[in-house]
């Protein structure tokens, strides 16, 4: 009999080991190697009837039916043990006597717990919170617990989120292309939509709830009003609807010209009253079709935005203006800080700083200023803002983009979590030590109740969502770490290969350690030593430090490594643009002494010699040779650890992943030979002998052209 | 024993229930109800090793897994019964010694045999060609027999393709929108490409392979010269490396001022001897990437497409130029005689027959002119295309569009192999009665060795392919029919349900009627008794047979319809265009005269008073609103239908196609009140009583905007 079933079994797994296209992301619920599970689980038990309980309920049981291999039985009493219990005390006595008041007071309004306990005489496993969103969020941990293979005999979690707005920003366009998406166009059908629900609409919501995702901009920063019609409202309400008993509340970019272009209106100054009623009556609409619509997203005079400056308003007048209309409906605007000004001739890395600064305090209280975690943009490695920590009376929003416009695009492997970490933990030092970013932007360091954080998805209709496999890693982390900026990238990314791959141990650390390093080694082959922004003009796909003939001068990657014949670099000190006078003297003094400065921010903040002695021993050309080199040849070394794995891993991912390593390895060296080839019209200095000559010559990297590179 | 494993297999399927997205198409491959079928398959050998008979090795193991639902043991010698051999009589003296020369030299170069046979003592199933790709076509053709549970003791099957061409266009533009497509975005990306090859890529190539389609124009007619640089010819090889095992040459769109824009020459003349070298030189190069390419389609000299007429040449004289480049490697020119023009006032649906017929005998013999099925634009219902029959020494490639352009896009059910047929079974009468259309495309009539049927394709990103999963069922009847035009629509609708959905007797009877009965349905809701291009602008979504302001006169709907106070229709007799001048007198005596005229076709030729008493009784205006009233009531008939059907269908696939039935409807009476709406204002006649008024106005209809439309 036993032979039977695994025959069948082990042909099921032969039909699907060619089969997964990562559809199914991190919520695979593929057969557990723990046995003992089946013993511990015997049914499942819900309690309460509301759709976010529906999903609770239809989730534990795809989940266990898939991990346990076993029909799941629903249980209308505890006559048994091994049931699991989920509920909210409001919702059934059996929980409501069940012991656990206090825990849940811990809990909060969307946290959980998981706790072993003795209902009658019957050991249960009961998942709880003081709302049905916290039991949904409790039941993803629970299977979480499963799909890692973790112990569940004796439970005793208590999980409540840090930060109280985790967000995703879709720069999706109404037209499907998605501005510095990768993994192919918006996954918003607008065109079927009100009537056509895509499933991809209820796994989405399904895989943010998985990690505590609670709330998700639909559409581009870059707006455009058309969203903000009636049969566009018609259709955001249906989204609306699909994701509301997972949780997530549906924002939208507010286009700050809208009352002109779609009102009618000859002016959107703030302080107008027409407009200001315009906004009104538009607010008041929208939540006749959307009673929980969470807000407004503005990027307002910056980059071609129209704003309030163009009516010599500040942006507090702007974001008021809107706040004061969402108000009274429980929204709230996020206004975002990433502008700089063609006109300014301000370094730009100080330009969001000097016109926000003034602005703290000025804020009303439905308003935050959503704040990039770099002070230029995204870069592969980039110092913390300086605004983190300067405006104490004004809750900053966390920016971070998770789709890999700098680090890759769609083909490079680069796990972000360590670059998430690396600017939560950096120390702004604004109340003493300590005062790191996260307590910024959790609100325990000025007392905010509001808090944030977001992430540019990288979110596509792609089969697999995200483009290359590990980039659905990306998309986890940034939930993981909304949730508790505490936990380890290492934890992370152990968590996201069980339950993406495998838990074999063998495959896990080396699979992790891989994820790891990888966003050092891009930053290596791509942006040592504090380079930035010298990738190619516009889809920045690849290098072009070459780059001088854009329109704007802070567009050129030109302005931003300043290489000449005596060094390279961008001079930020006081002796240059002063840009680090913004950072607290703690801070900065990590940075302003070229002979002590963390090298890797050297040239971020130094324009430096090429003599110039690094801690190595190298010169500095030497020292740039030495990690271009060294970052490409250890994409080789991903690529050939990779193959490793393969007895881990399924057919087609394996492959796909081989695949992008290979082009991840060749567009390192394109990225090395390119940068060094140019630099070395500057330094004059001859590669070290050691390293193998550039193929190609440094006309052919200017000749390259990519007219149809996605994502612009 | 028995019971366990009965149990386990449940669990698949109760697993699995919920989770068909669409996109294993018609290749499912799920368990049998044929219990019979382990007893007379029991072991796979297939001979030879090329990539085609390691992809029939493969498509057979995995085909006969699913179907049987039990490891498949390969054998490499007849030593029982039941043994499925695979391979041509040049790869193994077993099949060359089976005694089935005869029935080989029918199959012909790319055909199959499926034959029971005696090998020794062991009775086999013998899958055979004279091309290893002929048994690829066997294989799947032997798999299909299994997916539709057809008897397979004794087969004696033998067939062979009755036209040589069969093709898919893709309208994909090189940023991957589709022109005319409604299932998102091009599958094929570029970017990524050649590093990059994506799992979709082998599966398209093995859809194709399934239904005998060997040939892929991969880019837009409204062609793009990029395609023919350098690095995207890398790009281009990479698919033809992944497509040629399956059978598949590829193809491409050439841009006539190609020479021009990427080859910097000051013409693009096509008896420019530098032009004719820049092409023969471009052409050699294509085929150092890819030596099986297939060769050019080119839309010239229509609608703002360069061609040769810019320079005062014939349509000749351009194909004939990239004939003479392609010859050399047996390559082919697809000149396209969809041609019209601004300055020709001639009525448009004569001036394809009038541009070309003149050059009849004036092609290279490897140019073929490819003719759409009618003589205006893939509508609804359309007359066959004057040309067929009237070009007898050319031969002439059939292009039928698959994707739903004016046939409810994405979200309508319509079944397209009637349209196909109707179109291949009409009477040219041109080398007398049963000169059809379809003897014009197999050669038969005119001696033709070369012949082709095209589709164009209705494939995007979506990851069912096609958008709406009914949409399927049109890529697989064009491909059926390419390989067999004598077959019904009934066993295409049938054999695509069967593989798609379910065997179930009381399905395949709703099901098949539902869709054997949609294209009438939607001519009726839509452009009932001849009616044709009368919608939106642009983007060809829904209804606006009001617009008449655009550039040029033939774009207009009122150009089509011509009502007026008197009447309506396109006066095409003898007193009007005269455009039934071009049909011999046989094939337009159907037509000729307002009295006799099939009703279907009666506004596509004559224009036709308000009063006009039709076949049915009615007036012309009572018949007009029975039409669009009867239509749209049996658009939500077929929506009701569905919902019988819901236990024969998994839970994902129902729902997706009752949200479109929904639609279907809804757009249904769309369609009838917006066009009623604005004839009546013409026909200044009541819409009968007996009908339900519509709720909105015309002033409604004609202010509904689609801004973000799909496809154009």
């Amino acid at each position: 009999m036993k032979r039977t079933t695994l025959l069948i079994l082990c042909l099921s797994c032969f039909l699907a080991a060619g089969a997964e296209n990562g559809y199914d992301l991190w919520l695979r619920y593929k057969p557990s190697g723990n046995q003992t599970y089946r013993q511990h689980i015997t049914a499942v038990l819900t309690t309460g009837s509301s759709p976010t309980m529906k999903a609770v309920r239809d989730e534990l049981t795809r989940g266990l039916s898939g991990l346990l291999q076993t029909a799941i039985t629903h249980s209308t009493a505890v006559n048994r043990d091994g049931i699991v219990i989920a509920g909210t005390p409001h919702s059934s006595p059996l929980i409501h006597n069940a012991g656990i008041a206090p825990l849940l007071q811990q809990a909060g309004e969307e946290g959980f717990i998981i706790v072993t306990k003795k209902i009658g005489d019957k050991k249960c496993i009961l998942i709880s919170g003081n709302s049905d969103v916290g039991v949904l969020y409790g039941a993803f941990h629970f299977l979480r617990l499963l799909q890692t293979e973790q112990p569940v005999e004796q439970l005793h979690i208590v999980s409540t989120p840090r930060i109280k707005l985790r967000m995703l920003n879709h720069w999706d366009n109404l037209d499907r292309t998605v501005e510095r998406g990768y993994a192919g166009f918006s996954i918003w059908n607008w065109h079927t939509l009100p009537g056509y629900i895509d499933q991809r609409y209820i796994d989405y919501a399904r895989a943010n709830a998985s990690i505590g995702i609670n709330g998700t901009v639909l559409t581009n920063v870059n707006a455009n009003a058309t969203i903000l019609t009636k049969p566009y409202l018609e259709k955001v309400k249906a989204l609306a609807d699909v994701f509301r008993p997972y949780g997530i509340k549906v924002y939208l970019t507010a286009r700050f010209s809208a009352p002109v272009e779609t009102g009618g209106l000859k002016t959107a100054d703030p302080l107008n009253e027409e407009v200001r009623q315009w906004w009104t009556k538009k607010v008041k609409e929208i939540y006749t079709y959307i009673p929980d619509f969470g807000g407004f997203l503005v990027k307002a005079n910056s980059e071609g935005q129209p704003g309030p400056q163009d009516y010599q308003r500040t942006h507090a007048d702007g974001a008021n203006m809107l706040a004061d209309a969402l108000a009274p409906f429980s929204g709230i605007v996020i206004w975002r800080a990433f502008v700089y000004s063609n006109e300014n001739p301000a370094d730009r890395h100080k330009q969001a700083y000097d016109d926000f600064v003034p602005l703290d305090g000025r804020f009303r209280p439905n308003v935050m200023v959503q704040v990039k975690n770099g002070a230029i943009d995204f870069m592969p490695r980039e110092p913390f803002h300086p605004l983190f920590g300067a405006m104490p009376k004004t809750p900053l929003m966390m920016e971070f983009q998770v789709t890999q416009e700098y680090l890759g695009q769609g083909t490079h492997l680069v796990f972000l979590a360590p670059l998430f970490a690396e600017t939560l933990q950096s120390d702004s030092y604004q109340k003493g030590p300590g005062s790191t970013v996260a307590k910024v932007i959790d609100g325990s360091m000025d007392g905010h109740p509001l808090t944030g954080i977001a992430g540019v998805a990288n979110i596509g209709s792609d089969i697999n969502w995200c483009g290359h496999p590990f980039a659905q890693a990306n998309w986890y982390a940034l939930g993981r770490l909304a949730w508790d900026h505490t936990l380890s990238s290492k934890q992370i990314a152990e968590e996201w290969l069980r339950m993406s791959y495998s838990n074999d141990e063998r495959f896990i650390g080396t699979a992790s350690k891989l994820m790891l390093e990888s966003r050092d080694i891009m930053v290596q082959y791509a942006n040592p030593i504090g380079l930035h922004h010298i990738m190619g003009t516009s889809h920045h796909y690849g290098p072009a430090p070459w780059v001088n003939d854009l329109n704007r001068p802070e567009w050129n990657p030109v302005y931003y490594h300043r290489a000449d014949s005596t060094g390279i670099g961008f001079n930020r000190t006081a002796t240059g643009s002063n840009a680090l006078a913004q950072y607290h003297p703690e801070a900065r003094a990590r940075w302003e002494n070229m002979l002590t400065c963390d090298e890797k921010n050297l040239l971020w903040f130094h324009h430096v010699p090429w003599d110039f002695r690094m801690k190595s021993g190298r010169s500095l050309w030497d020292e740039l040779c030495y990690q271009y080199y060294t970052g490409a040849e250890r994409a080789g070394k991903m690529r050939d650890t990779w193959q490793t794995l393969q007895p881990y891993v399924d057919r087609q991912r394996f492959e796909q992943v081989s695949m992008l390593l290979q082009i991840q390895h060749e567009e390192a060296i394109w990225w090395r030979n390119a940068c060094l080839l140019y630099f070395q019209t500057f330094s004059k200095r001859l590669i070290p002998a050691e390293y193998e000559k550039p193929s190609k010559t440094l006309e052919y990297y200017k000749s390259l052209q990519f007219p149809f590179a996605p994502g612009i």
